[in-house]
């Protein structure tokens, strides 16, 4: 497990209940100094947020090492530790607990440190961060999940495997979506020690394996002397690599990103044949093979019927649409660094797809990846319209997973907090829908 | 185990030898993609080197799974893959390598992504970055070696236990310095599993645990109702808690930092029993309490004669002094944010020992922590003056470890780099002193 760098961690901001109260509000502190040390060195944190709460160093509760205690209790205390490696948890008395959405926290945190002079002591660190409550809501309407490719860059250096899902399941995910290509560990052979460790982190975090990202690489040798096209052959063998792997973790659906031949995505012809060769493999499996519908590629679109005509013409319950918010998306992605509006792909400024059309296509639509870039900390998505969005979902009586696709800026542990933001947004307008 | 942020790693860049000929240089690439791939997808990398190198794209030999090929035999590759969690190793051929010290190493990288459209491939990546080779040179006269220190901030949040360990070991340092509160999981009992997990890695990375960071917390129970101070028996208890975690870790130096009771870091005077009452057990243990000399406490200063008037007294070979090189910074530390001359500890403006005063304690000392702080990418060192330092210490005889302990700027994975700079600064000075 890793801890943010913040002090005041994103994972883990929540309200708490005493049965059917909510009693306050808890949040996770990362040590400051360079070394763990006794509790009872600790002399208190005041905690502010925003202009709703206001209390001093004495009120807060800690909770080290599974006990939880008042401040007079840290100092009585023998033996109990605030170690490096663990965020201490401080619990918040107040009545009713904080509203849904982003709060700005600000602590005040005093330790003693016996090796600095009496006249500077205690170390006093301050600061503030905006963070956004555990989202609550939304249920019965949806499923809310979170692929894991939103902490691309994040992932393998600043959040291992477990970390991550205890970021998923902290924003009240109950599903999981990865890259197999990138999340298992030695793809396509996870040893066993990681595929156990899989099931020990599913299970602790309580969290549903869904969607598994996969590829089939069309131009796997199309470098070199020895260039040459894939065949329908070995387009199978790949997406049936993946399915039997997907199915052996446990998920429910397979993405498989199918290689282009064209500006506008065309998938390459390979695809027809690949998929109905592992259609059989798909039913036995019970596994749900579900390419999907990604800006540029708007849900009126050959590439899109002909994926239709392929359900109506083999009957299969194993084939499906997995449609990408993205093609909502519109407001354009900010200009990056040297980037211009005119070298840069268009459908960056977004394709605008009407919402509406969702109904159009939804008997066949399994899996939706919420996919967005930007929210600001008062719920504000820059780019994608997700009142519209939702509303379109329920009319059209979409009931499956939502599951968040973060691709915005790549600072690191960014994504920690846009994915929390943006549950918290859809959850909130779920609940107000017609 | 992580990766650094930047693509280009710190760790891991270094020349190659075959035989006693050196042939070349390496350097570690993270994948830039969300997802691994197969290494048929890679199109090269072409790499600059300041104006030593030049070469494109085809040249370089690429080490994935632990397998070596050329470009033309990673497109006729099979199932060989860059994994996400896994940097390649890029091998430059250049016959006598790199010289030692700080490069501005420029990557171009070219992946082919099937799933983009032709006219936008290959996906290229132009990053650079200043990088210091694996020091060599410096062997004979001193050890040398590194804190986990070095890493606040970092470990824990961006660095675990073997990601740290991998860095220590290739700056080419034999010992690890720990903080037993801070590195050891679950102080002061780590599991089983951890300790089994320290000695794979030390013999892993070939390091010899050097000193142990420990703290006499004379301030325990100074705040509340029920505040007292600590007595002997609890301080030489702590003490000798931590001298046994430390032997059985395989540690041969403590260094106790005792609570402080005036703004020249004057001891409590319960060190003296503390200490006296465990050193049977440091015998017994065979581990030398060594308390550190830290500015701005200078060299001849009465505390440090009080340790060494212990020393005759007790006649003990368990007890000696421990050097910070910060007591000899003779340039100030930059102001931080919102901090004033005036209003920060004078010390930070360096107390500027003379070196020379090290020959008179220096039959004394038994370990030196090699403190900086700001290291450029001309190995100039902003605060220390390293040449007559080391110089000092080679006049005195001293032969023992420089355990580096950066503490400057906590910008996440500045360290690394930061280290790796001191070492060659350190080694280079070394082979040219008198």
């Amino acid at each position: 497990m890793l801890l943010e760098r913040d002090l005041i961690q994103s994972v883990g901001f929540r309200n708490v209940r005493e049965g059917d109260r909510v009693t306050g509000f808890q949040f996770r502190l990362r040590m400051p100094s360079y070394r763990g040390m006794a509790a009872s060195l600790i002399d208190g944190v005041a905690v502010l947020v925003g202009d709703l709460v206001d209390v001093p160093a004495d009120v807060p509760l800690w909770t080290l090492g599974g006990q939880t205690l008042t401040l007079d209790g840290l100092w009585q205390s023998e033996g109990l530790r605030w170690q490096l490696e663990d965020a201490a948890v401080v619990t918040v008395p107040f009545e009713g607990g904080l509203p849904q959405g982003v709060h700005e926290v600000s602590i005040e945190l005093r330790l003693r440190m016996s090796y600095v002079p009496e006249e500077h002591q205690p170390s006093v660190y301050r600061v503030s961060k905006h963070v956004t409550l555990t989202p609550e809501g939304g249920a019965g309407t949806f499923q809310y999940g979170v692929s894991l490719y939103s902490f691309m860059g994040d992932f393998g250096t600043v959040l291992d495997l477990e970390t991550a899902l205890a970021a998923v399941a902290d924003v009240g995910a109950t599903g999981v979506e990865i890259l197999g290509e990138g999340h298992v560990a030695n793809y396509p052979e996870p040893s066993t020690a990681w595929r156990d460790e899989w099931f020990r982190l599913l299970e602790k975090y309580s969290l549903q394996p869904t969607n598994y990202g996969s590829w089939i690489d069309t131009r796997l040798h199309s470098s070199g002397p020895h260039a040459r096209p894939m065949t329908a052959e070995e387009g199978a063998a790949t997406l049936q690599r993946d399915l039997r792997l997907a199915k052996d973790l446990g998920f429910r659906f397979v993405r498989p990103k199918i290689g282009v031949v064209s500006g506008d995505l065309v998938p390459d012809p390979i695809w027809t044949e690949s998929v109905e060769r592992s259609l059989d493999l798909a039913h036995e499996l019970d596994v749900i093979i579900c390419p999907e519908i990604h800006s540029p590629t708007p849900i009126h679109h050959p590439v899109v019927d002909d994926y239709i005509d392929l359900i109506r013409r083999t009957g299969t319950k194993h084939f499906g649409l997995l449609i990408d918010t993205g093609i909502f998306q519109d407001r354009p992605i900010p200009l990056g660094p040297g980037e211009t509006r005119e070298t840069r792909p268009a459908f960056l400024d977004g394709i605008g797809v009407d919402p509406a059309d969702f109904a159009d296509v939804a008997e066949y639509v399994v899996f939706v990846q919420a996919k967005f870039h930007d929210i600001d900390e008062n719920l504000d998505d820059k780019q994608i319209p997700w009142r519209p969005v939702l509303q379109a979902l329920k009319n059209a009586g979409y009931t499956g997973y939502l599951s968040s696709e973060y691709e915005g800026v790549r600072e690191p542990w960014r994504s920690i907090e846009q994915v929390r933001r943006q549950h918290s947004l859809i959850r909130s307008i779920t609940d107000t829908l017609d």
